[in-house]
């Protein structure tokens, strides 16, 4: 099943190129209020991922008539989730073309800003005109339940789904998790793949393209910690809730982005995540970590600032 | 006035050794459900930061008998803020004790996550037997509103309070946003004070001892990036929300802690937030950042693994 949040916190299954709302699925079942992130009360995906019911969901894509999603705006799937937790250096590539002696073994994980998610067709907005930053394609998981301490064998039990990220960073010495937290840096979606959507979840291919260039191409196979080691590691470090995102890293080709570019992340059985690049910003940064911090490739669009 | 959270989830006003529970204040201006972070509503803390009714609850604090403040259990007074915000490196003398060439202006910020926040008299858990944990004393803002590049000299008014913080940290060569998330690792309180407890929001006086012995002693009007400033940038990163966390720096003096100490760490006009250390773990880490990142002071307890 692919789910998807959309307009104002609705909740909806797509099927091909319609999305049918099944919000009442979720409001049937709990009095709080479905707000999206955008106040107080929990979204509807998180309430749903929660306490799921799959029958009901299917019944009602399976009966109602559904809108053409190309009516509605899409919203990052899980809109306000407790932590977005990140893996540095996860593929052998990366770490290669990042000249970078560590890898996520030394490393660990690292945190993004919440508030930095952006849905699919979204505008990524570069926050500085003097910095470079790079596209990171990255395949994420969905937590599905509370979780400490899981081990490997079991982790990808506590899995509800998995999504397609953009890392986006701001490349320099600041420190990694405000390089990847500007507001909008973290487009997710364009929804939820439950696990039977994918043939292999340790096996998902997905690749990116910058205005229709190809540039990173990949597979979960070739992740230095494979999923379920990465969920089950971050599990011993902190407390995992329904919602919370995982994304496991990204592979070779991380390259910068310019103003108007169009990046497109198509992942299998999962979907195509699409956003727009606004790097008309003259702002400075107001941080000096430029010229310092990880090296990455020089790229070939004069974005090396 | 002081807030805190305490109990199950319950609004409290401190006066004194007493504790006045005004969660009615707060249930009677939403119908969202109250959890404290432990469910998927948003806790009272939370809902009355972004609604408060100060007239309210002074009359309630003035006219209720309250209870021993010693009979309840404190939690971090904000359990469930969307995000919280440290600065790394920001007063010079634990800058030249860590040996850092960078500061808060090099660097910017890191996350911690919520997951990793304790209350008053909690037991902070060291994960692993091999590794160094230090203590971290800082004083912490609690954020009123939304708020979005807002300049400094407007950005205390985004404030709703301060609190004290301690940034429990692994030392070593793994990410900074995960030496500091494991779950216990951001104690937080003992509560709230609003503005008016506070001779000068720019000039908090704080101390922190472990098992009685002055380990720490500074005033935030020895900020590199003072509270303002920080808030001020912090601002043009992300759009931050009522009850988000921003935590101001650490000054000299981190020194490792080991199984059984009592940390107290007391600030003027706030109060004293006092925890116990686990230590008793004998797992070793899983990580291979041993040996490397910031060099702290070598300490004088053997904890310098």
């Amino acid at each position: 099943m692919h789910l998807a949040t959309f307009d104002d916190d609705r909740l909806g299954v797509v099927l091909d190129d319609r999305i049918v709302d099944v919000s009442d699925v979720v409001d049937g079942t709990d009095d709080t209020r479905g707000t999206g992130g955008g106040g107080l009360g929990a979204g509807r995906m998180r309430r749903y991922i929660a306490d799921p019911r799959p029958e009901e969901v299917a019944v009602a894509a399976r009966t109602r008539p559904g809108r053409p999603l190309a009516e509605v705006t899409l919203r990052a799937p899980v809109p306000d989730p407790r932590v977005i937790v990140a893996a540095p250096v996860n593929y052998l590539d990366h770490q290669q073309e990042m000249r970078e002696s560590a890898d996520v073994g030394a490393l660990g994980f690292f945190l993004k800003a919440p508030s930095s998610l952006l849905g699919d067709g979204g505008t990524v907005r570069l926050p500085y005109g003097d910095r470079r930053f790079d596209h990171e394609a990255e395949i994420a998981v969905v937590i599905g339940r509370k979780t400490r301490d899981v081990c490997e064998a079991d982790a990808l039990d506590h899995v509800f789904g998995y999504t397609g990220l953009l890392d986006i960073t701001m490349r320099g010495g600041e420190d990694r998790s405000i390089r990847k937290s500007f507001d909008t840096f973290t487009p997710c979606g364009p929804w939820i793949a439950t696990p039977d959507e994918l043939a292999d979840p340790a096996d998902v291919a997905f690749s990116l393209t910058n205005n229709g260039e190809l540039r990173q191409k990949a597979s979960t196979s070739g992740l230095i910690w494979g999923v379920a080691r990465f969920v089950a590691y971050v599990s011993t470090v902190l407390t995992l809730r329904p919602g919370d995102i995982l994304s496991t890293g990204t592979p070779a080709g991380v390259s910068p982005l310019l103003d108007g570019d169009v990046v497109s992340m198509r992942a299998d059985g999962i979907g195509t995540l699409t956003v727009r690049v606004d790097g008309s910003s003259t702002t400075p940064s107001p941080t000096r970590g430029h010229h310092s911090g990880p090296t990455p490739p020089p790229g070939d669009r004069g974005g090396a600032r």
